[in-house]
């Protein structure tokens, strides 16, 4: 959706490494001796159908000449840069929708969210035909469901997820941090501290789910101006929820949280103790 | 979908001609001097997700044995025949769904059938990734609905429809013929014969879509032992109804009626006069 910040940045820099060790498919398809290093192609839409009748599409930044500056300084081959018009007809009828994943969550408040978004990774998937396409972790969520509808439509390209980057004080980049209030912004990086102090917890052999999130909501709770919208303790890939850390696959916190008229997501690993 | 008969024979032929005098996308990515002729696949798939729960999946007929016979005696090169549960996980929860043109005719009383037949045709394109797909006229929504998921999703794939073949007698041929008792096998060609007509009416002048619906249902409503599901005359691409031949696109009449326990479909173009 562009407004690109590090976080982005360590994306196509995470692609830009990917695609220099790695023949594209087209140079696969011709003979070995002209194998060419794969192109990075980094999309810059912000997608209307993935914004609620009541959110923030009219206001989400769009610093394109920035956006620009720093794919051409990180060396992207392919800057795709559509008009809504000419991604949506008129009279665009089709959409992809997940019925589990994208139920709970972000999705519960979200109503049509991530078919927005399952709907135009898709369509940029047919236009641009990857080999591999990286997303962020911080969308956990969006992570999850664009993994499952990759899997389920049997889409030929691969899902590679990467670290979140945060600010030297925990909190997660987000382009719209920004509209943070001083305030709010002070208090946002304990977000990412009653993660991390559950993640330690988990690690040190804590493994009851209900007292990990009791412990996570309060700390949440406890943040002046915050309204917490959700925070859940899910099996990462199936996203259902877990009463054991350890038992039935990896846990992973997830939290969402308004500070002010700020909405912000952050998600963190649970692991069993070594 | 199997139990192939002259009508999909047709088709393969169609796609054998085209594949023979058209470079495959490989080919096209390699260099011209290793140009080959393009592949045809043929996918035989019974989808469940395309029958509703009282509709015919169990008896569909499967003759794989005939099928295999067919395709590799008219120079098949791929025949994709998967099983059930190599399509569909047991938590596959992604879907397309299209809107506007699977809402009416066959899609207002086979709930959730388009998007059934939308979601495998997409899975099929992904895992085949074809330059060109050839659809049959016969099913005409179906070839509306795949063009319009083709054209939202932006799915690199031409689409080519092949017209509607026939009996000697006008009954389309459909793999449920053979389920017609002979009483109700020797009216089916009136369906033919009364879309002839609107057919003959409109190529000489004959404009009032109006008119030449009301004789459609009535020569249909006419066919002892038939259940006249709907007859109307659209436009052929959008579906949208019209109310003179000659405005505002091509018109197409469809129908669909149940003679017995067999529903049998068809349609035809209703021309300008020239």
């Amino acid at each position: 959706m562009g407004a690109l910040h590090e976080g982005h940045a360590s994306l196509i820099r995470k692609a830009r490494r990917v695609a220099d060790s790695t023949a594209s498919r087209a140079s696969t398809a011709s003979t070995a001796s002209t194998a060419s290093k794969g192109s990075v192609v980094v999309s810059i839409f912000v997608n209307p159908r993935q914004f609620g009748p009541k959110e923030d599409l009219s206001r989400y930044p769009r610093p394109f000449a920035a956006d620009r500056a720093l794919c051409r300084n990180e060396r992207v081959d392919l800057l795709f840069h559509p008009s809504v018009e000419s991604m949506y007809a008129g009279d665009h009828s089709v959409s992809v929708h997940e019925t589990t994943l994208s139920k709970g969550f972000c999705g519960a408040s979200r109503v049509g969210h991530f078919d927005g978004v399952c709907t135009v990774v898709a369509m940029l998937f047919q236009i641009i035909a990857p080999d591999i396409a990286i997303f962020g972790e911080k969308d956990w969520q969006q992570l999850a469901v664009i993994r499952r509808m990759v899997r389920d439509l049997r889409m030929p390209v691969k899902i590679m997820a990467h670290p979140t980057i945060r600010e030297n004080d925990g909190l997660a980049l987000s382009s719209r941090n920004r509209f943070l209030t001083s305030e709010d912004r002070s208090v946002a990086p304990r977000i990412y501290e009653s993660l991390k102090a559950r993640s330690k917890e988990a690690s040190e052999g804590e493994v009851s789910v209900a007292r990990l999130r009791r412990d996570l909501i309060r700390d949440l709770s406890a943040i002046p101006g915050a309204k917490v919208e959700y925070a859940e303790i899910v099996n990462e890939s199936t996203l259902s929820p877990m009463k054991k850390i350890g038992e039935g696959g990896t846990a992973r916190a997830l939290v969402a949280l308004r500070l002010g008229a700020v909405r912000l997501i952050d998600n963190m690993a649970l692991p069993s103790p070594r």
